[in-house]
C-alpha cells in the first residue's frame, strides 16, 4: 500500500522467521514474548510446519478476544474463527459452501453495485448467479430496502437466492453504514433466509465525523432472537486498516450459527489446502493483539498507527472536497475505507467519441486521463453503476503531497476534456 | 516437517521482513544482497505490497534459470512460470481451466491409485470426474501403459478425459519413475490428447541407487516434435526437498505450450486472488537460487542440505528394510519422496472384526495400532488401493532415533495383532 510498515509487526515476523534473533538485545521484550508465544503454537516450534487448517489455536483465540472487545463484550467463540490467506481466500472458502443447485436452479448471491470484483469473479467461477442491488448514491451509497426487494424478486425468477454480500465500510464507495441501515438489512436477510456475508475488512478505516463502524455480528446479536441465530460470516484482513500488509496475506473469517453439518464440510474443504501461510497468521495476531499500554512497543505502535489513520483521514477529505470543487464531478463524503467513487457528467460528444472507439464512455475518459497525465483511475463500469451514469474509482492511498499534485493534474485535465467535447 | 530450518532461507526472511536488519553486521553479505534484490522487486520496496499475481518478476526469472539448469540447458521462459502459495494452490489454479463441460460430458482427470488426496478433493470440488489408474506394485509402483489404457477407455464412456496426473517421485508410494516409463506416459498422453500434470514436488528427494529424477519437461522436449509441443504443467513446492518449509506456502507452476487464450484466462483467474504470499515467494527464490560456492553462506547451506538429505536417505532404507523384516508386511524400495506404502496381509479374523465395527480392514488395523502404541499411520483406503489388498502410508520424516523406536513398537504390535486374529 506504499505506507510505512508497523515496526511491531515486522519485528515479530523477523524473530519468528529467524529464531536466533530472540536473543538479540536490540528487540523489545514484548516483541520477543509475542514471537515466543506464536512459535509455541507452531509444531516443532517452527513457522515452517503446517498448522491446523483453520490456523494456530492461540491466534484464533486472540482474534476471538479482539472481536469480543470490538463488539463491547458480545461473546466470540474462537472455534468460529478461521484464519485465511487474506480476506479473499476466506470469502471464497465460505462462498464455496453455497455451490449446490436445488430444484435445477443455480444458487444466487446478492452483491452491491458498484461492487468489489472478487465477488463477481468468484460467483462466476463457482457457476452461481449474481443478483445485483444498486447502492443509493443520493443516500451516500446506503442500502435501500426497496431496492433489495426489487433485486431479490427479480433474481428469484431464475435462481435460488442464498446469500447477501454487504461491504461495510464500502469498496469502492467509501460509505459507512448506519446502525439503522444494518438493522434493516438484517431483517431483510432474515425474511428472505439469506446468509449474510459481511465484508468488514475496512473496519479500522472510518474517518467522517458522526460515522462509526458497527459490525453485523454486534447488531444482529443485539437485535436478539430470531435474528441472533442467523448465519453470518464476517471477514477481516491484514491488507487494510492502518497496517496495509497486503503482500503478507493474513485474514480471518468469523462464521456463526452455521448448521453443524455445513460447518464440518467447511472445515473439511479448507483442509485440502493444508493451512494459510503461518507468517500471514502471525501478522493477523499482531493486528488483533497489538502492544498494550505500558509495554515497550506501545508508544511506537501508537504513533505509527495514529499517523497512518490521521493522514488517511485528511486525504479522505481532500479527495472528496477537490472533486466536488470541479464542475461536472460530484463525490460523496468518503466516510471510510480507502476509495472515492465520484460521478462524472460526460458531454454528449464524449459519449459519441467513446462509442466510435468501441469503449465505454467512462473507460474512454479514463484512458484519455491516463494518456495525457499519467494518472490512473478505474472506470466505474469495472465495478458496476446505474445505466446512464458514469463514475470512476480512485484511492486515497498516495501520500498527501503526491495526492495534491494528482488532484491538480486531474482538475486541469477534466476542464480541458469537457471543453474539447462541448 | 520437524527438520531444522535452512539458515540462509530464514535469514533472508528476517531481513526482508524487518529491513533495519540490512545494516546488522551479524548477517552475511550474500544474505543481504539477496534480501535487497527481493525488496527491489517489491513495490515500494516492501514485502507488504501486492506483487503481480504470477509473482515477482526477478523470482520468476530465478525459477526459470533453476529449471534450465536442472534440465541440462533446455530453455525455460520465465513467463511460463507462475508462483503460488504452495504447490496445492498452483495445481488447483491450473486444474480449474479444465472445468468446462463439452457435449454434456464432465471433464475427466486421470489420477493414480494410490493418490495424494488433493486430487480427488479438487476434482470433486470442481464437479469433474476422477478416472483412477492403478500403479503397479509389482513394478515398484511404476505406470503400466495397459492399465492407463484400461482406465481411459472405461472413463471415456461417461467423461471427456482431459488430463493425466503423475506424481513423481510418488506420494504416497515413494517410487521414482524411470526415463523409459516417462517416455511411454508422454506418448500415451499425446495419443489421447491429455494435458500432463507433473506433480514433481519431491524432485530433490531421490535416495535409491540407480534412481534419478527426470522431469517431464526434459523428457518431453528431448522426444522432439510432436511431443515437445504438448501442454504440460509441472509443480514444485518449498514444503518438501531438503527445506521442508510447509508453513511458509511457497511454490510454482511451469506451464508450457498452453493455447494463448487459455493462458490469458489462467492469468486472469489467478488475479482474483491478488498474489501469493510475498514471503512464500521469497522462500521459493532461496530454494531455486541457493548460495553459490565461494559465497559466505555456501558452506553452512551445503552442510545443512546434505545433512537433511543424507538422513532422509538412511531413513528411507531403514523404513523399507524394517517393514520387509516383519512377517506379513511387504514394502517396495523407497526410491524417493518421503513415504512408504507397505502392503499388509490381514488375517481373515481381522477382516471380520473390522466389518463388525463398520470399519475398512486397514482402518481397523490403523486404529488398533494407534490405540495400543500411539503410532499414527494412514490406512491405504485413504489413498486408494487394489480391491482386496491392504496398505498403509507412513513417513520417513521422524528423526532416526524416534523412527527406530516407532518401528520396533510397530513390529511388536503387528506380531501380537496377527496372533490375536489367527
Amino acid at each position: 500500500m506504499g505506507q510505512v510498515p508497523i515496526t511491531f509487526i515486522r519485528q515479530v515476523l523477523a524473530l519468528i522467521s529467524y529464531t536466533p534473533l530472540l536473543d538479540d538485545p536490540k528487540f523489545p521484550e514484548d516483541v520477543k514474548k509475542r514471537a515466543r508465544e506464536i512459535l509455541a503454537g507452531c509444531r516443532g516450534g517452527s513457522v515452517g510446519s503446517y498448522t491446523d487448517s483453520p490456523g494456530i489455536e492461540i491466534i484464533r483465540k486472540h482474534v476471538a478476544e479482539y472481536i469480543q472487545r470490538r463488539d463491547g463484550g458480545i461473546p466470540c467463540d474462537w472455534q468460529d474463527v478461521v484464519l485465511s490467506a487474506g480476506a479473499s481466500d476466506g470469502i471464497k472458502a465460505v462462498m464455496k459452501l453455497l455451490i449446490n443447485e436445488e430444484g435445477g436452479k443455480k444458487p444466487g448471491v446478492m452483491v452491491p453495485i458498484p461492487q468489489y470484483p472478487l465477488y463477481s469473479a468468484t460467483i462466476a467461477e463457482f457457476n452461481m448467479s449474481l443478483a445485483g442491488y444498486y447502492l443509493n448514491e443520493e443516500k451516500n451509497w446506503g442500502l435501500d430496502i426497496k431496492e433489495l426487494e426489487r433485486s431479490i424478486s427479480e433474481a428469484k425468477k431464475t435462481t435460488n437466492v442464498r446469500a447477501i454480500v454487504i461491504i461495510n465500510p464500502g469498496n469502492p464507495t467509501g460509505q459507512v453504514l448506519s446502525r439503522e441501515n444494518i438493522e434493516e438489512i438484517i431483517k431483510f436477510a432474515y425474511k428472505e433466509k439469506l446468509i449474510i456475508f459481511a465484508d468488514e475488512v475496512y473496519q479500522d478505516n472510518v474517518y467522517a465525523e458522526g460515522s462509526k463502524f458497527h459490525s453485523f455480528k454486534k447488531v444482529l446479536t443485539e437485535l436478539g432472537e430470531p435474528y441472533s441465530k442467523m448465519e453470518l460470516a464476517s471477514f477481516m484482513s491484514c491488507s487494510k486498516g492502518y497496517m496495509g500488509e497486503c503482500g503478507l496475506r493474513g485474514g480471518y473469517a468469523e462464521v456463526i450459527n452455521l448448521c453443524p453439518n455445513v460447518k464440518a464440510m467447511y472445515l473439511k474443504s479448507i483442509s485440502a489446502m493444508l493451512c494459510p501461510t503461518v507468517l500471514g497468521q502471525a501478522v493477523m495476531d499482531c493486528v488483533v493483539a497489538p502492544p498494550k499500554e505500558g509495554e515497550p512497543s506501545y508508544a511506537t505502535w501508537k504513533k505509527e498507527k495514529d499517523s497512518v489513520l490521521k493522514s488517511l483521514n485528511e486525504r479522505a477529505k481532500l479527495v472528496a472536497d477537490t472533486f466536488n470543487s470541479i464542475d461536472g464531478i460530484s463525490c460523496n463524503t468518503v466516510q471510510g475505507a480507502m476509495y472515492a467513487f465520484p460521478q462524472i457528467k460526460l458531454p454528449a460528444k464524449a459519449i459519441e467519441a467513446a462509442k466510435a472507439k468501441g469503449q465505454a464512455p467512462d473507460a474512454y475518459y479514463a484512458f484519455e486521463l491516463l494518456e495525457r497525465t499519467g494518472i490512473c483511475i478505474v472506470p466505474g463500469s469495472g465495478f458496476g453503476q446505474k445505466p446512464g451514469t458514469y463514475h470512476f474509482r480512485t484511492t486515497i492511498l498516495p501520500q498527501t503531497e503526491k495526492l495534491r499534485e494528482m488532484l491538480e493534474g486531474f482538475k486541469k485535465f477534466h476542464t480541458e476534456f469537457v471543453k474539447e467535447h462541448q
